[in-house]
């Protein structure tokens, strides 16, 4: 776009001859993109001929007519939206008043869903008579856009839905006779086509035949589309969510008929790491809190005007915040030990009000010993502890005071620490360590984009040798640090590694896995991203080869298996069937090299070769030792 | 001394009744040391009762007669030393003026052996008849108080050297019609008996059989045997040290011919840190660039009035300096980058100065060409170095003034970062592993006491599952950190596992590697400590058993074997052949739990002993792995 600009200020202004001025921008082409190869320099000369041959006039009229901006936010949205939000949104936010700001630094959450932005060109449209229910397509959206419930049909009824707010009878013993929907939120959507590429249904024609349609396609967002999908979106929103007790939380449909409190963040189109996140709050969003490291994480999760983490309709959602770029795991500890800490304090008066007679020995007890394993279990004992407090409610002695302030607390929390290679393998790597030496019950989970994403592709210590990125202009010389093994060392820490795009039931065992196991855990997942030089629709076929050479090789060590006389480990990928050449020349951060130094670029190819195999039986070994 | 010191302080002042004061402190006794066990609250009860009876009433004279105090330091040291240091061995360093500290933050080096410190009580005295020549007594003496040299006849003649400087007929072919000499510094000597303890040699007597006694004994340090040797002593010194040609610096003989540079420091006695030191600067002194964490190795290697860092006759040592606890391995990086930074200079301007027609083609090429791997190559270099200089002396020609300025670094440098386990394992972790990272030729010495020993011993990462520490207070629960395994993952760096009380010849040979590797290298060195609670004078015995159970397995990586094919792993210890709570309750901060929590120390050992099952069947495996 800035040549084609560039281009029209030159030609219009007049103030360099048009020959000289298409000529010092096609220099500067090739001096800029050169070493990006021939095919970027002539895309770019192209876009300057085409804006030569496209120059027209515009006639700009005195006043806006025919055209009416609708509210920035609706009517329906909270005070504070309406007031603050979206003041900011307008560009109007120096406008606030300081009173307007909350005084302790919290900030609201759940907002971004009142800021719709109608980006994408292109939407998924459901075929739901192809779908196969996979949820696979909600499970890969980085922006929490295409979701699914399974309901009754009475809820239908009850809310009068339209034909237009398709159904079809759900998949699956205990949903029978409930239908299922998948609904897609096109105002919110950025039309990146991960859902669609990921789709594995076959449509299949009159005669039995597959027709190569699959059972999502995507379809041009007309003014039609938005205002049909936009009410059928609410519909969606207004039915009941699905009754835990029907959902295996470890399938990845399970986890997709649970709503997202992570949503319509600010991610590029197409983001490696927003799905993991989005995961990981289906499943404990409800009591997590979230450390997160600066990168892109930090910005997407919590820039302003809106943010992306969100709430169920009881209010509950993650509480999220971020420290430092170096001291995040210390900053989850703090979180972790503060929550133990409130905990072991509730437990403490819990015995005092029952000395005090304030609740009966079996209810204290019931509270202390109540099992939290899973969702039913958690939202028991929230029960409990709401009887608990209505029994304190008008009790002023000080015991009755002090637990009502920290009963919450004997619900269950989730703590997760998020950040990226650049925090997890260098700059805060330190802390991390520490953190996960100390035994406590914390959960990592590090969008691996190999490269530091957010500022633009510096090299970090998890980028493979032969990646071109800055700091490693000539592509970088030593191996990449194998941290899944590293922190396998310890013995007590829960380790996976992970890939969305090769092995996506594999990365929702892990994410349960990790936070069922009482003590730190690491979950290390695989991200393609934009500075990786890839068509970003193709992030999760580039993951599959990342697999598949076995350079990212998938597995799990987990210790609780041991303390069962188990191998902890267990490799979740197969023996390499393609050479890491054939998946590190598809992307551009490796070819860029290849351009500039093919001599070098083959010999780097070479030595990560090595790298691979080396490190592929460095993990077999690992493995049989653990046999023993 | 406190409980004997207290006793009398009551009984003389008087200011509380006899026995209620001597109740009280028995009572103190108990609280203060009843959980290191019955032996060690009997012993101090003991020592109250001995002073009780032993209090003496001392008549003191008005004016000190018969003694006069010798001079601070001798006429024989340098200025500094006589203006400044001296004043501050007085303890009158407050009368020293501003102008008379160096301006510009260096201090002067070697200076601890202008402060004689005489505290031995014995001393250890050579039988040179018995004696194998074998070095492990210089190898393994903290204070480097014990020396060999091979000598010509003619130089002892040359010297007049007395009858009381003992020496014997050299042993090895390279020695041949050459003398052998061992000399204790006994003014220095602190009487720790390490090299009393580690003596191989067997004295037999006239009926050909053993004697029971060594080649060392251990005397009373009397003022006839600190007269004789500190004569003895300065003969020794006058000598000419032995040339490199005639030394293999890859033996444990060959390295302890060679001069330490790091001597009389204020290490404990028996320190199990101080020998690796003192090995580095006898293999690399003459050109080392030291980056030191804090801790141990930061106080005794750089405190005043004196340091321990020493010089050669020509002047040079160990350049050393301490930034700060977290950082010292980036400070050792730039010291690394500094060096190289220079050398790339000279050898620019080498090139230019053959331009300018200063210096022949054939000799800038012999300056920059000239292999530089061993001592007499060094040495040949720095001949080379000085002519180069001498040639440019009186040239004021710009090339020429700049070349002079940075000629030196074309001698090869041999760059070292030091710290403990507190530094490598926790505080300074981070940075540790970004540095060996980096691919850049530094060597890191770990010396691992598994707990913070100079701060008073608190749990670090290092400290081995078990092991009572502060902050574990019940026994460390989580396992021990295996930096050394983890270390190995990169793969291209250099990584040795030593302890020089179970095999010296490895660790001899892995200083060597370490510095000859052109890459990064971590050597981690079990040092005994006075935080284990043992007997110091046997702690290379415990090193011993620490190998022996397999806690410490001895191995070292060299990526160098890689390169030639060949697998760099090599395991240096054979498998265990005690258990580990053999070795482990030999050492009071195990013990200190059997008599605290009886049945939680069984539990502790019972893991423990898996820990080191299972470290020790990972470390096969990945050798296993290697040779593949």
């Amino acid at each position: 776009i800035n040549m084609i600009m560039q281009t029209a200020f030159f030609l219009i202004s007049g103030i360099i001859k048009k020959d000289e001025a298409i000529k010092a921008i096609k220099d500067a082409i090739k001096k800029t993109y050169g070493k990006k190869g021939d095919k970027v320099v002539n895309m770019n000369y192209d876009a300057v001929d085409a804006a030569v041959d496209n120059i027209v006039k515009v006639k700009v009229p005195k006043r806006i007519t025919g055209h009416e901006l609708p509210p920035t936010v609706p009517e329906e949205a909270p005070e504070f939206v309406k007031e603050v939000t979206a003041r900011m949104i307008e560009g109007k936010g120096e406008e606030l008043k300081v009173s307007q700001i909350p005084a302790d630094g919290r900030w609201p959450t759940a907002t971004t869903q009142w800021e719709k932005r109608n980006i994408a060109v292109q939407v998924p449209e459901w075929d739901e008579d192809t779908c196969i229910q996979c949820g696979q397509c909600s499970l890969v959206c980085p922006h929490s856009c295409i979701r699914m419930k399974v309901v009754r049909p009475a809820d239908l009824k009850e809310i009068k839905a339209p034909k237009a707010f398709k159904t079809v009878n759900a998949v699956g013993k205990q949903f029978k006779g409930m239908k299922f929907t998948i609904q897609v939120s096109t105002e919110d959507c950025v039309g990146c086509t991960l859902c669609f590429q990921v789709c594995p249904a076959k449509k299949k024609g009159k005669n039995g035949k597959a027709t190569g349609e699959k059972a999502l396609k995507m379809v041009a967002n007309t003014e039609a589309v938005r205002k049909r999908e936009s009410r059928n979106w609410k519909i969606f929103m207004s039915l009941p969510e699905v009754d835990d007790s029907l959902i295996n939380p470890t399938t990845i449909k399970g986890s997709q008929l649970k709503r997202p409190l992570f949503e319509f963040s600010g991610a590029c189109a197409g983001c490696g790491e927003t799905p993991y996140i989005k995961l990981v709050t289906q499943l404990f969003g409800d009591r997590m809190l979230i450390a997160n490291a600066t990168g892109c994480s930090s910005i997407y999760g919590g820039n302003l005007p809106s943010t992306p983490y969100a709430k169920r309709a009881d209010g509950r959602g993650p509480a999220w915040s971020n420290s430092l770029f170096e001291d995040n795991a210390e900053y989850g500890l703090g979180m972790r030990q503060t929550v133990n800490k409130m905990a072991s304090q509730a437990i403490e008066l819990l015995e005092a009000a029952v000395a005090e007679k304030l609740i009966t020995r079996k209810f204290a007890n019931e509270l202390i010993k109540a099992s939290q394993k899973t969702q039913q279990e958690i939202e028991e004992q929230r029960a409990r502890v709401d009887e608990l407090k209505s029994k304190l409610e008008d009790d002023n002695s000080a015991v009755a005071r002090r637990l009502y302030h920290v009963a919450d607390y004997l619900v269950k929390k989730s703590v997760w620490i998020f950040g990226g290679d650049g925090w997890a393998y260098d700059i805060g790597y330190g802390g991390l360590d520490h953190v996960l030496a100390s035994g406590e019950n914390v959960n990592v989970l590090v969008l691996d984009t190999e490269v530091y994403s957010n500022t633009g592709g510096q090299m970090s210590k998890s980028t493979p040798r032969a990646a071109v990125a800055q700091f490693a202009a000539g592509g970088k010389k030593m191996p990449k640090k194998d941290m899944g093994m590293i922190f396998s060392t310890y013995g007590n820490v829960y380790v996976a590694r992970v890939a969305l795009g090769a092995n996506p039931a594999q990365v929702v065992k892990a994410v349960n896995e990790a936070e069922a196991y009482d003590g730190p855990s690491i979950i290390i997942a695989y991200a393609h991203c934009i500075n990786h030089g890839i068509n970003m629709a193709l992030g999760l076929e580039q993951q599959k080869k990342a697999v598949a050479c076995g350079h990212w090789p998938l597995y799990r060590y987990n210790p609780q298996l041991e303390e069962e006389g188990r191998n902890p480990l267990s490799i979740d990928s197969k023996d390499p069937t393609i050479p890491f050449a054939e998946y590190a020349l598809g992307e551009n951060r490796y070819r860029m090299l290849k351009m500039s130094n093919p001599a070098m670029v083959d010999e780097l190819m070479e030595m990560s070769q090595k790298d691979v195999d080396k490190a592929w039986r460095f993990l077999k070994s690992r493995f049989a030792a653990l046999e023993g």
